[in-house]
């Protein structure tokens, strides 16, 4: 039960704007296959020319950090969010780019001592070490 | 003004047991330089010592993701949970890793996407599609 | 599968406290509907009155903010918090209240971008600018 | 640099339902000192008491769980949400209701596991074991 | 103290698509001020470019909700995402935009009454009502 | 859906390391029921090791603070951090160890109303008042 309607491919084809996206999405990712959160997204078309415009940018074109790390810090942060959506997307996108299981464990690994220390620092309001300021 | 007392050298070379990790701490780090978090933590030596062991074991120990790698998810995750001293140490230590300005911009780019879709995503309920179970 | 009971009117009927909660809601919604919330909260009958009291003074009684802007603050806060069901019933509340579809297409697009510039301003740790101090 | 204006004394005194709530706080709290929460919120008199009447009832009123634990848990809550002035606030009422420096140091650790716990399972997505439903 | 430089009017005048953006902000918000979150996100320059097109497309460009709105959402959002600099920056913003001290502090209340209701129907669980599903 | 798999005793036999573990959570809590998160975990085996290491330690071994209490926080945190799993099983938990309906509803208002005023003091950017340095 979503809080908008998930279009259906037919009625995708009725809305011009939607309809280019999901070809260049269906283009870009060499799949038929178009998940929930751009259904959701295309009854506002104009933000999903944004949004996909945004994950081509930063998700898709090469640049300084490689495709799987980049989807391992997306489900860091998802987790976090805790959006279940995200993480469940994301992890089959960063499977689909070849994370191993031990990858997968190290990633759950990594993601517990974050929120630990977080969590753990933030209670004892540990002040920033001077050390740290790595720009000068 | 932290909630608990910040260690100095001094006052943890009193206490065996916290002097035993921060000994480690120098020696796995090849370092002097010691950071607040363990001089906070350090008023509880057993929390200290289990804290520690589990850093080493999941950042230090050479595993499936690289050093680097592990640095950026962790301060994906520490951003999405607000930890501005989480975020420094470890944008800190990912510079001291290699990484370059960059991929600090795309890093900061693919959390701030992830924490875009995040919220629209809840904003919209989106069920999670059946292809994502990629388990079976 | 709640952690409490949800209570039933039947059983409402039986706990004179709740009993004229229950009342008040439906007098002052002008329906005979009473969500689950009120029917989880009515497990510690003297919560629910202040609870209620609470949402009667901020949400019903008429005061510089429209009913409509109020619903979608709602939504906005209870994203970042990830509440689906607040999210759910407070969507319910807008729409009630004449959102409209462009509205709500317009609220995820706010959502997401905060979210996204949130976690950019905490990933980069920026300081604030002293012309924000409006106060003085 | 807060975003209202922390209203002194004087100004209080100026302000007759904000100078009632003052007085209720300093009666309850057998104390001169107020502290600047209170300060901000006297802006909207209305919300001041509305709100010092619950912390009196959930915090104050003597119920079943006793008054320092309650303070843990508020410290709890409050570092998830990574409120650094709840932490302080907190924190000092909790050791002025006696807890002990060993205290402190578990309630962290258990802060920090729970954190760890919360994002690992969130990571997995794991769901609830039928087990769990205490209420049948 | 930010994790990257906040680049100087000066520094701006070198990169050319930097230097674009910000001649855009200024003549967007006919204000020579360019706040530091544009300073220190113009160290990646084609994400600047990025960032402020979706603030104008969804910000700026006059929509379905009004512009004040816009801001308390926005406020809103920031607030459970904690981020500090995005509060001072948005109400400063809302102020500017008409924002009154009655209207600030409702703005409080309902964001503080979303922040406990949203705790309380988590820490419940309580699962929803299949009456909030408004699209059928 | 879980993003592993939930291994099967069964399965937990064929892998030693695992095994043990699952040994020492069906001895030390006298129960040869192991939830979900368990075999999960147990994926990785050695995560599984250290993570259950540090629940004997914070949360099972006899410290500073009642083990009911240690569970009362944890939901706390749990709730916080919107992991609905964590809720159900640390509620359950807490209900085994002698949380009655009265303490669950005291500690439903007590998250509630820290939720509340986490958020007010958020939106209002409250400085911490120097009085709450008791370290001094």
């Amino acid at each position: 039960m979503a809080t908008v309607k998930l279009l259906t491919d037919a009625e995708i084809d009725t809305i011009a704007a939607a309809k280019a996206v999901f070809d260049d999405i269906r283009a870009t990712r060499k799949s038929d296959f178009v998940n929930n959160f751009w259904r959701g997204l295309a009854n506002d078309p104009a933000s999903l020319q944004r949004v996909w415009a945004q994950v081509k940018a930063v998700m898709v074109t090469p640049g300084a950090i490689d495709p799987l790390t980049k989807e391992m810090i997306y489900i860091g942060v998802s987790t976090a969010n805790g959006c279940g959506y995200c993480i469940h997307s994301h992890t089959a996108a960063a499977r689909a780019k070849g994370m191993s299981d031990a990858q997968h464990g190290e990633l759950t690994d990594i993601i517990g001592l974050a929120g630990q220390t977080n969590h753990m620092v933030t209670a004892m309001q540990i002040p920033v070490d001077p050390e740290f300021d790595v720009r000068s």
